[in-house]
């Protein structure tokens, strides 16, 4: 049974279009979506990439370009007072409600709490109160942040993904074969499916 | 009356992809395609942006992508061994073609000898080749390449791009609405016809 590896990170706004698409895209395929967070900007580091924002046209462009996809989803989308935002916590708070079995309820609100409403995830009181109103044991996941375990398993998710292949976010794998971006959706659906490419 | 202008360069592997699209954009959209050759190089100088294949997982990736929608466009594709290439001449050679009013025959020529036969189009014989095989005055376009008033126009379009915002290849522009790669065509597509981006 084929599965896609979702690699994700919450300062992405590429990563948070395509997690509105992941639930879509098991339906279509019937391929269960694995969710895995990981540090972009240790990727960035790590590939010798940089953020599209580094450079003042495409940074200007991708604004229009992420308004459209989000049009085109029927999605909201506001771009945050606060960018880059240091992600971490954030990140590491999702591994330890993974912990917990409550992944994918955190992590979709997280993605929301940012690019919809500019929350400032960098804050753990932030992350604690945001698990809390999902009924999560917001104190309990807040402690982890500083965990090593947790702080391991994020690297850790970090380091494969780059020595996969990875240089930048969404990143999908279905096996060992590699798709960058929200634009390949539809191709890790046509590769699932067996249609060219 | 809607148009599209289609910013091309031959070294630019999407825009090969993309140029085998503009007849079916055009019939779809019933907006004619204006193509418009400009140099990649200075367009990424003035716009402070880098080749892909400067960052060796991106360049990896991207050969992977190019077989991708070659396969789901079903076109010929093959890397060249001459990479990158010095394309200012052929570009030069598509303007001087413009003039003689077979500006789309000799560009489309020009993208398949770089793209699938891995011709040297920086040789001014080479270009004279294909435009004789064509048909065309091979010895009058070639002789055209050195030309001030043809280097005069490449610059502009370059240039004009740039201000308009476009930081790399292939770039569309509806209007002053502008789409930045072949995997945007889809959406010049949606946003000609109205629909949602």
């Amino acid at each position: 049974m084929k599965q896609i590896e979702f690699f994700y990170d919450f300062a992405s706004p590429y990563s948070y279009l395509a997690s509105t698409r992941m639930e879509g895209l098991e339906k279509r395929t019937g391929a269960p979506v694995i969710w895995r967070p990981f540090a972009l900007g240790h990727v960035f580091k790590e590939a010798g990439n940089a953020m599209t924002a580094s450079i003042p046209a495409k940074a200007k462009y991708m604004i229009t370009d992420l308004k459209r996809w989000a049009e085109f989803y029927q999605v909201p989308f506001q771009w945050p007072s606060l960018f880059p935002l240091r992600s971490v916590p954030a990140l590491r708070a999702a591994l330890a409600a993974e912990e917990l079995g409550q992944f994918l309820q955190l992590s979709a609100a997280l993605f929301q709490a940012y690019w919809t409403e500019g929350q400032d995830l960098s804050q753990t009181t932030v992350l604690q109160k945001i698990a809390d109103s999902l009924g999560l044991p917001g104190a309990k996941i807040a402690a982890r942040i500083e965990d090593q375990a947790i702080k391991d398993k994020l690297r850790a998710n970090t380091e494969e993904a780059v020595r996969r292949g990875a240089f930048g976010a969404p990143t999908f794998f279905v096996g060992e074969e590699m798709f960058w971006g929200n634009d390949r959706i539809e191709m890790v659906e046509r590769f699932l499916q067996g249609r060219k490419a």
